[in-house]
């Protein structure tokens, strides 16, 4: 596990400075999340006003702190420069005076959310006078493991506040310094009844391998990363990770299609944002539009924005493109696989061959195909006559984002805070026992909630 | 993992016979997985009504076959009393012709019982004419490792049926007659459009630790025997596994209880079924209870039942009886451990400390400290003034149970048939794009179901 994980730190800006990052041994990441879990239970146990006047007070210390976390962010984004970090990640550290700003509103918008804790998802009485509640409820510890921007910080820790969950954050090194100063500005903004610890920031170089043993302790881990960070992670721990390593998407353009709608489906799929998850990586399109040039129309729309194609054997043939390495392929850029297909079925198929049952799509005016489509393709997401690119927590209206799963367990798909909980049975009786079933006469009536 | 799980089968029947029992290769129990992933695409594509005449099918079979059965479950009977198998596992083994007719009873009642797949759980107006569902899907492929009773291998094939669920079956060597005439009783009553490979039944000897491998074509493991097998499997795969290894569940008798309920409620606890999952292990007693002699009451009636008693630090000296080894530990007997607490804020603490999350009680006839038990204990059943052993699918009214889980990933305490099901994200839409966002102006509207 060590040597693998070694391997995700290649390139961050780890300086030697002994005070800050002395090696723990396991009991300390195992203490933070005992501690943590510790901290979410007084949380918990806190009314759903005081959680939110919690999340109050973090937006006002962040408003209040803007120019001391600028000042310990510029030094993480002149070290990152002087190291020569690509510009992109540089980009994504800084900490202008109007992210600082947007962030603190972006909490406030989640304290006045309603509370997702305590509520009633299913009543049913049982016996009379003996009711029964599924109620939702607080996951546990969370361990947040994230590259770069600091916001997610902010973002991350303040979801699990509002969900009553304690939190380990491990973020990437190049942003330790204003990894470190949020965390100090948001836990000293947690009353004492609480306690900071329910919020651990991990700063120690050899903790991810500890932290990912310990599956008595953690309850879920949430990578926040590259697809290597994830499925790093996925193959190193027994704790159920939500996250997706792979977004092989697929638009598949039927026989009855629209040809201006495939064209901009087509187009805002691998356009909008090449290296999105939720972009298309392979463009499926039925035989029959390549006799009427719809299929020729398709491919020029791609090669005029820019997009290299990459051919199947059929279509690598008709289109004189070059062959495709392999159709479980994931570009994350301007560039996608095409393929002929002899109908919805064999697109079906294929999607259950090689997706990675993220999103797909079928761009069609046949109402009974696009319904086969919609009820046999076995992805997290499936769209009729619209953009893969949907496919995202915000543009669901979910509110607040915690990732997108493309796990089949507890959560699927875009993510929202229910992704952050789990439930609990609540019973109110007056003394009834089971006596082997005699004792009791069953009604099982479900009570309107 | 090879040498943990061949644990498992000391003192089980295994002969010798290479026909039957022949070692399979890895790639044998990867296709049995990937064989039955495919079944269970088509056993989705078939309509409600196709799925549920499948399960009339299946009851009918068990019906016709009857005689075959039990005369293949006689043999397995007579081989472990041969063997000297301990009576109670000999009595599990049994299929009378009463059991046979209750199963086909059973199969024919989740048949009628409403389809589970395709319901609608939440509709969003994301945009004009771009409309949301999100809804219930099957999970994939299961794997169910049980021991003894050939009757769940019945339960758990119709369950998967009508969940559309593929399924791979590892039954105990002592049933092995049993379960192949069962296994081929209900394949052969599978049509072939979806196709017998639908439930794999395991045979050979060395495919536990295979199966467990498989994380990336099994997609939750279902183990139902022991609290020793099931944690032995938790500790051996990556598979997510539903299932409870231990319950530690507890009943916090309150200073403001009513003393014939406490007295009804505790003896229930523990002896309606001292071996169960649900029973009580760990009667805490407020110390108030010492002074009026309630303490003294509640020990004479599990004394008088024939309950041995353990003590706490306390209750050890008070109640002059031996010290409990640990508070952690699960008697599955007629055994419990006691003790005197402070309040019920010690009780919580206790019960966090100690416990295993399953089902924890309060007797008290005082609401604020019932709600306030109630709000903090963090366990999958948390109860007021009912008896623990209500914590069942069947007594919790959820029709067909799968299991209780003490995980809090997924599902949690009593589990019925949802436990087999995830979510798919349905988008019906216009043509819509994204195009950064500008291209489309989102509504957002809840749509009632």
């Amino acid at each position: 596990i060590d040597k693998v994980l070694r391997g995700l730190r290649v390139g961050t800006l780890f300086h030697q400075d002994a005070r800050l990052w002395a090696p723990v041994t396991d009991s300390t990441a195992r203490d933070m999340a005992v501690a943590a879990r510790e901290s979410s239970r007084k949380l918990q146990a806190l009314s759903s006003e005081d959680r939110k006047q919690i999340l109050y007070s973090v937006a006002d210390a962040l408003e209040a702190n803007e120019e001391t976390i600028r000042a310990e962010n510029e030094l993480d984004v002149a070290a990152a420069q002087e190291a020569g970090l690509e510009e992109s990640m540089v980009a994504r550290l800084v900490m202008t005076p109007a992210k600082i700003l947007s962030l603190a509103a972006s909490v406030r918008k989640l304290a006045d959310m309603e509370d997702p804790i305590g509520r009633v998802l299913k009543k049913t009485e049982v016996a009379e006078g003996l009711v029964l509640e599924k109620t939702s409820s607080p996951l546990g510890v969370l361990l947040i493991v994230f590259e770069s921007r600091p916001d997610a910080l902010v973002q991350i820790a303040s979801l699990a506040i509002r969900s009553g969950n304690g939190l380990l954050l491990k973020g990437g090194k190049e942003a330790r310094r204003s990894n470190a100063i949020l965390h100090k500005v948001i836990t000293d903004a947690i009353p004492e009844t609480v306690g900071g610890k329910l919020i651990g920031l991990v700063t120690s170089r050899e903790e991810i391998p500890d932290l990912l043993k310990l599956d008595d302790v953690i309850d879920l881990v949430i990578p926040r990363g590259s697809n290597k960070l994830v499925s790093q992670i996925k193959s190193t721990t027994k704790i159920p990770v939500l996250g997706h390593a792979d977004g092989i998407c697929h638009v598949y353009v039927d026989k009855a299609c629209n040809l201006d709608m495939a064209k901009r489906i087509v187009s805002d799929s691998k356009l909008d944002y090449p290296a999105a998850c939720n972009a298309m990586e392979t463009l499926l399109v039925h035989k029959d539009l390549e006799q009427n040039a719809v299929l020729n129309e398709l491919i020029f729309v791609l090669q005029n924005n820019g997009v290299t194609l990459y051919g199947g054997p059929k279509a690598s043939t008709i289109l004189n493109i070059p062959e495709a390495r392999s159709f479980n392929h994931e570009y994350c850029s301007k560039a996608c696989t095409v393929e002929v297909v002899e109908d919805v079925y064999a697109a079906i198929d294929h999607i259950h061959r090689h997706g990675s049952a993220h999103t797909d799509c079928i761009v069609t005016e046949d109402p009974e195909v696009a319904e086969l489509f919609l009820r046999q393709v076995d992805s997290a997401a499936v769209f009729h006559n619209a953009s893969t690119r949907f496919s995202d927590g915000f543009r669901f209206g979910l509110g607040a984002e915690v990732g997108i799963s493309t796990g089949r367990i507890h959560a699927r798909g875009p993510v929202g805070v229910e992704g952050l909980l789990t439930t609990r049975w609540i019973m109110r009786g007056k003394g009834q026992v089971v006596d082997g079933d005699n004792g009791i006469a069953y009604t099982h009536q479900d009570i309107p909630i």
